[in-house]
């Protein structure tokens, strides 16, 4: 079981809550947060079409795929822990991918296994990074019996 | 017009981004955050009891408050703006309370004039304090017509 997370932007732009969520999510679970450079085209479609290819090129046929998408099934922390749980037994692998600053290429949304939603506010992509990330963390110490998560 | 946010913890734990987005809400509209020390004592009923008597002394009757709760109402970014703005025009300012780290207590959500919800997960307080911003933020620059919020 591992976990992998994309997101499009640069590696500096993970802050260190998001450092400390990597560490801790670490010791549950091996984690890897792969950056993917946006696109640097003018025109919101083109943009998105440009980073689906090389999202796309990365993810093989096989790879458990979520992508957040505002229009995703919405869960709470206790249901996404224990679905986290039955993908890991399902699937080996889990990857996640966050979209970039025009969102996410109807693409990406296609080749998903699964559109994952925090609800229906517009979020940053930087700030959602860190929102992914204490979910991911979260839904783990939920499993694990750990005490980060107060009902 | 003017906006408070209440938290529980102390003026050190603002982070970079939320320092960022204090300056750009200033812009549109003066905002004040508020620490009030988290109540040092065990059990976290009693805890919530302290904390809520400590805000609501800070509370005036006229105040119109808004408590984030994960069983208010939703409401997507635009959806927020409009009511944000409708609160300025009817009661001219507004105040925001995020819970502590054991919730928020019955009192504080009794006396608030509503409950608002992100979604339905939980989040960790800090964490919760920059959504909170950037979804004010937001709703300023939706509202004054900002290009910051993509559709």
């Amino acid at each position: 079981m591992r976990i992998k997370l994309y997101f499009f932007g640069k590696k500096n732009e993970i802050n260190d809550f998001e450092k400390e969520m990597i560490r801790r999510i670490g010791f549950r679970c091996p984690i890897e947060i792969i950056p993917i450079a946006q696109a640097g085209v003018s025109g919101s479609d083109n943009a998105k079409k440009l980073e689906a290819e090389k999202l796309l090129s990365k993810i093989s046929d096989q790879e458990f795929l979520i992508a957040f998408d505002e229009n995703g099934k919405t869960m709470d922390s206790l249901e996404f822990s224990k679905k986290l749980k039955q993908w890991f037994i399902n699937h080996g692998d889990v990857t996640f991918v966050i979209g970039g600053a025009h969102g996410i290429d109807q693409k990406v949304l296609s080749r998903a296994n699964l559109l994952f939603s925090f609800g229906s506010m517009v979020w940053t992509r930087n700030l959602f990074r860190s929102m992914a990330l204490e979910q991911i963390y979260r839904a783990l110490e939920i499993e694990g019996g750990g005490n980060f998560h107060k009902e």
